[in-house]
């Protein structure tokens, strides 16, 4: 399976702009939220919002696609829609940060349509399956590691608790075997992928689903290495 | 305006090469300064050296352009320069850390020039008008931001009482303008943007401007999200 | 020398793969481990693994050469060397803890492999010498310095203690030496590079070879700068 064709069909799908749109506003509206938070100035607090909301699309068309400029730069709109969730942000500071858990919900859509837009632009640029996994998971997730580094926070994605990157990988590989295996139109694989992470979001955060840590102790003698 | 062409004389200007080979060694000297302090050995100096002069220019040909290798890779005269900076550095550390304020006034002038240079990298590559903003900017802070990264410093760039900046999106967009109402030559274009940045930015030092923060406590009851 | 053409024979050489793909795995063991003692989850110790292995070659794939994917998305060998290490690190955890010294060993051999491996796509993306090594260097260091930025340690890389980039830069010159003078056969060179590496790197560690920080006091008035 690692090697083989998806039909062109499938391949040369397109997930309609608006769904990205979308997704780089509710994005960076959780990235201006975290420099607002942390006092920054309006360039601190853009450039969170930017990085938060492109940094996974970044890195994928960066350092895994590489073969030209990707459209956070080509395409004004979506600089716009970055802009226009910082000042939303700053506008509405107070109401924003009492609805937190709606962000939440709003994020785990996002999470989605990142999810197949990612996968799709992975593809579009030749990388074989697992690449596609790997670049439609970077886009849901590496925006928020870059805003994280950015911050001096630890990545929040590594550590035991979380269960967003697995439910990113969930719905690039379910995503995949759609089209792999020609289940349904790419457009409806794609709505359905949005749904099935959407609710395995949802359901994570309701039943505090959580991850655990794989270390065990080493056997007392010899000591444990320090690091 | 944000789709318009500029004129092909205005996209293929070229600033001369020994603008950015100045900026390098100017942007060099505070990096290998920065790792001398730390007590870095010379490896650590030099890479400090050469991600601050040359690491917004591999994040904007890297991360926004990518269609080829950066001029630091491709073009010996940029590592050399890197290189001298180090150097340079390390055999006159006594005196260079005298010289802390005339350091501010080289990085002033090198700043107009990377902002030239950043936008017009970022035309050719094709870039859309707030890209090349972006890209040009990049050029400017990306290296110091990296450098901050590196050495785990919080990036100074975000928070409060830092005008730099604002004044490298200043520089883009006076010459963005300059060139799309076609006012001048590209050169002189240059030569004004330069001069204008460098000015704004000695002002901005000399009187201490500060940019704020937009953070308001929010309302007391329901609490603040602890994010 | 910085601007001289190599034979094409040289140029085109390609190592053969197990050993690019055995540095994958090695570089995967540590970055696996460090996950591991940290507490992260499975996924946190995958992209560790990941980053570990795989980051230099992406950074000098992405940022330096930039002219399409690199292998670790469109080859899935390479994914999968990842994940065995991931595996075989959870699996095997108390025996790899207790084999520290052997896996220094094993990664002296990986250093080699991956300064050759690095120097030649460096020359088949058309970079300088100067570039050439650089890329090459990166190869070695790089996956480590993301890591150690990742899980918000200093790099190591630069502090005075490590011979480690050193030994890599060094490899990286000797075996472009051997190429620019056409002293043997590109293959022999690299196996003579992976050799003189690996003993180097082993008597640094068994001599306790150390850098030096460069910083000396600066003379009591002026005060020295915070910065």
């Amino acid at each position: 399976m690692l090697q083989v064709e998806l039909s062109s069909h499938a391949r040369e799908f397109v997930l309609p702009d608006y769904f990205s749109l979308a997704a780089y506003f509710t994005f960076g509206l959780t990235g201006a939220l975290a420099g607002l938070r942390r006092g920054y100035d309006v360039v601190g607090i853009f450039v969170l919002a930017m990085i938060t909301a492109g940094g996974g699309g970044l890195i994928r068309d960066g350092l895994l696609i590489s073969s030209g400029p990707p459209v956070l730069v080509t395409d004004p709109r979506y600089l716009i829609v970055v802009l226009a969730a910082t000042v939303v942000t700053l506008v509405l500071q107070s109401p924003i940060q009492r609805i937190g858990k709606a962000i939440a919900v709003i994020d785990a859509l996002g999470l989605g349509a990142f999810a197949v837009h990612g996968v799709q632009v992975s593809l579009q640029g030749h990388l074989s399956l697992p690449g596609a996994v790997l670049g439609g998971t970077i886009t849901c997730v590496g925006g928020g590691v870059m805003r994280d580094i950015l911050v001096r926070d630890e990545p929040l994605l590594f550590k035991p608790g979380q269960f967003y990157a697995l439910v990113a990988v969930g719905g690039c590989v379910l995503y995949l075997a759609m089209l792999h295996w020609d289940l349904t139109s790419p457009y409806n694989a794609a709505l359905i992928t949005i749904g099935v992470t959407f609710a395995i979001r949802m359901l994570a955060i309701r039943f505090n689903w959580r991850t655990t840590s794989f270390y065990r102790e080493p056997p007392a003698p010899p000591p444990p290495p320090s690091g």
